[in-house]
């Protein structure tokens, strides 16, 4: 397959082995939210270079990947070292970390990762127990993150790599009425319709506007940590996103997300820790 | 202070360091379940080698702490290796494993994590939104894991070092009626008295049975990552734990626990992902 053919995802997330567990990626300037890159994005190319290193296992897919968020991404080079800590039968466990040279030349480090990967086309269909999809109005009821304004989307370019509908309640903080329950919760998709899988999970569990919006707290609220389970391959179509913050306290906050695909299957889960905003 | 003078906890999770970021340990029969330590006790062995290796920063507590595991750790001699990935103003991120040598005298790793450390002591209170601790029976209505059977006591001397006290709905299990919430909480302190802390937190979020029991499972199931964390500094008393788990499939599921101090405070919360017991 020619890249020309490759979604922009595929096209952003490639990587290209140097030998040793080294991979080579090319970040793009089209996953800027000001001017650091989306920390799901950058997860989406660890966790592809970590799948890279996994070839001969069989085991292509994430099952719970624990992120440490150590300094902001920026577009262009960057290098992604995967370390083998432990080959099993059912999953493989590696340590990955992405890192940047500055223009001094030093190498600093964006994000470190455990990732336990295996396969899970091999899981055998059993669901005992479940949550249920967050109840939403239907898509064209909901708003359109392309209805931003466009010295927003100038500021965020990520936001036209997603195709995301905010239910109208998520949707207040964008004119001054947030709903202060700490739920952000909508449809989302990729913007150029490429269908979800579980590396573009690792992306979506990062991708809603903080919690801390709807709490009526604008600004930056920077990930110190992130953890995701991939529970299932998603079906195609749009898949449900929940977002919710319920404890916020002396600076930090918790945000779990679940993504829901289009059969009210649950398919990832999330939780990070963060910093509150600073008030500007 | 002699090590004498020191809780049970406290000689348990004691390390000596070697240089080089090498850490000497001796893990305790008596945090044995069956024949393999539990995990929340290997993770606050973990913690104080990463506590000691971030001596000079003065940052003692854990933040955030993502653990994968990769094979059970056994009573006896055992390594911790940190490294420090970052130091920053506020945090510093270490990684850290832990290994033994099987009788093979071949190295084995136990458990590697990542961990963000920080100093709780400098954050400024401020309680903006705060879920609910669990409603519980008073402690003197709830089940002493004490109370159980000397056989059980015996294969899991584990529970002789907490005192534990579920609450009714949540011991069903033990006489064969388990509630299916997924849901296992009651009040929890340690056996001999010593007030909890940030480490002793590590060990707490992994403390409760598997949330398996209330469904109908019996039998091990087997951590593959869990993260955890801390919020604030316990204050003393007993604490509230609950753990509940909404989504089982697949053969996988995840375990959320949150831990309340007696002043009502959320402490530390954990959430990880485990394999379903397999039929014995």
């Amino acid at each position: 397959m020619h890249t020309a053919d490759l979604s922009e995802l595929d096209r952003a997330i490639a990587v290209t082995g140097r030998g040793d567990g080294e991979y080579a990626a090319a970040l793009g300037a089209g996953w800027l939210i000001g001017d650091a890159l989306n920390g799901g994005y950058l997860l989406a190319v660890i966790g592809n270079a970590v799948r890279a290193s996994l070839a001969d296992a069989g085991q292509p897919d994430p099952f719970v990947v624990s992120a440490h968020f150590l300094s902001a991404g920026r577009p262009g080079p960057a290098t992604v070292r995967a370390r083998l800590v432990r080959s099993g039968g059912r999953h493989s466990t590696v340590a990955a970390s992405l890192v940047q040279q500055e223009e001094t030349r030093a190498e600093v480090e964006r994000i470190t990762v455990l990732a336990t990967y295996g396969d899970l086309a091999r899981n055998v269909p059993d669901v005992r127990t479940t949550a249920l999809p967050p109840e939403l109005p239907p898509v064209e009821e909901c708003l359109p993150s392309s209805a931003s304004d466009e010295e927003l989307r100038r500021m965020v370019p990520f936001m036209d790599r997603l195709d995301l509908r905010l239910e109208p309640e998520s949707a207040g903080w964008a004119v001054g009425e947030p709903s202060r329950r700490g739920v952000l919760q909508g449809w989302l998709r990729l913007a150029d319709g490429r269908p979800l899988d579980p590396l573009a999970l690792l992306l979506v569990v990062d991708a809603m506007p903080p919690t801390t919006f709807d709490l009526g707290l604008q600004g930056w609220a920077p990930t110190l940590e992130l953890t995701a389970h991939v529970r299932a391959d998603p079906a195609p179509g749009w898949a449900r996103v929940r977002c919710e913050s319920r404890n916020f306290a002396d600076g930090y906050f918790e945000e779990d997300c679940e993504v829901w695909d289009s059969t009210g299957r649950l398919v990832a889960q999330s939780r990070q820790l963060a910093l509150a905003p600073r008030p500007a």
